[in-house]
């Protein structure tokens, strides 16, 4: 039986990319409009798996989908990075000039803000998804109005590209994971590992636990601390780690296991980073 | 001479209130609508200080104001944490089921998303800001359009609230800081401090450092790494402390000063936490 990849946002979206970049082109897609609805889907069984955006270089962690992954105990069962090009897009025969309003996603609106400081006649106004707006526009002959999406997109719905590389930083790095609800088999070909775990404010006790990972050759690659609502003085951490050797990933395990609190892996997964 | 304070957002907004407990109901204010427009007052004088929310809750750390500070140097000189409530708010004579449109601030937007969720029939706009929302409603008589702002914005704005407390996180924690462009003169009446160093990756040298700084009674309130973009592999730490005894701090910055590279001083400050 082919799998069901839930994607945030419509086909031509980046997401959808990384989905064909996992499970090949013709992958069963479900377009969800929000990565609760998203989720919703999983849960629900109406699909297998889900891609989800989980930070980039410029806006940092997508918090909000960590606490997803974290509220409803799903699985990372792998990443992958991909280089964000944004394009702004519309119906044929309209310079930019023409364009009233640009719609896309809140965070594709973040990550191109500087460039849209030179045109103060455009509104930019928030919308679900960078691709299905692409979408309408081309549907519903939409005229004044731009979205911001990658290239595929255009292809998809026939839009003229009005300007490439829209975004402030060139260099836009997102990184994505895939989630499910199961709790995969154990696998030994895994080199990266999400835990997240709860500390007391006490002093050293992080350096403590990273003082063991890194004994254990864990290599730190992300730390994020979070205060747990209700709870002050307390705080989560999301930690990202890479290893050699699973055995000494199991070592680390049982160790930050004892000294930590709450400790949970969210997922133990292949680097996607070159 | 009296101090000018530059606030992202208009009158009425929770940046109008930080500035107020700062420095009196009195305080001169810039209404800046944006962060970018709030930096660019400091840098060309038009303003002595500025009011930015830094990290919140629900979305964790604004990452683009941490940027704003440390790319144009600015110096953090004091914090507040405010408890954000979000109201619902219109002309007066129509329920919710009138409405047809929200306009506010992104993060507003995100942090109400849920309450939303029962009413599909209204459209979310990103705005620049919650209070200025409340303004353009009231001054252009705007029937269907809603506001999502502090309770103070529907007092001087004679708007009517249609629902209080829409947020999804009931207990959503705003921090705040003042930061100014002049090097502020050493005060010794402080116990918190922002630092930024990098760390190339290499196994332990997180963990070295934060053992460095627990030897010196530093509590580490907020720890976030971050990659270095265009140098893959080296990431920047952004790190608060808490501490009782300056002469304790003066020896954590010697320590880390030679033990990271591109070690800066954010700010040092009062612990805004109670």
């Amino acid at each position: 039986m082919n799998k069901i990849i839930a994607i945030q946002g419509a086909r031509g979206s980046n997401h959808h990319k990384v989905a064909c970049d996992f499970y090949g082109e013709s992958v069963a897609l479900k377009e969800c409009m929000s990565f609760d609805t998203l989720v919703d889907c999983l849960l629900d069984e109406s699909a297998n798996l889900g891609v989800m955006a989980l930070e980039n270089t410029i806006a940092g962690s997508i918090i909000p989908n960590y606490a997803l992954i974290d509220n409803h105990n799903l699985h990372i069962i792998g990443e992958e990075y991909l280089n964000i090009h944004h394009h702004l897009m519309a119906l044929e025969g309209q310079s930019i000039q023409d364009i009233k309003e640009v719609w896309s996603h809140p965070m594709a609106l973040l990550q191109c803000k500087q460039f849209f400081k030179k045109y103060p006649h455009i509104k930019l106004v928030e919308d679900v998804d960078t691709a299905d707006v692409a979408k309408r526009i081309s549907k519903e002959n939409l005229v004044g109005i731009a979205a911001i999406a990658p290239k595929i997109a255009a292809e998809i719905f026939k839009l003229v590209v009005l300007e490439d590389d829209i975004q402030t930083i060139k260099d836009n790095s997102t990184r994505f994971v895939i989630v499910q609800t199961a709790k995969p088999a154990e696998d030994f070909d895994v080199n990266k590992a999400s835990i997240k775990f709860q500390l007391s404010h006490k002093r050293g006790s992080l350096a403590a636990i990273l003082n063991a990972m890194s004994d254990c050759k864990m290599n730190l690659t992300k730390i994020q601390s979070l205060p747990v609502i209700d709870t002050p003085w307390k705080y989560s951490f999301f930690v990202d780690v890479t290893f050699d050797d699973y055995k000494e990933y199991q070592k680390a395990y049982s160790l930050v296991e004892i000294m930590a609190e709450e400790f949970k892996v969210l997922g133990v997964y292949k680097n996607g980073r070159k």
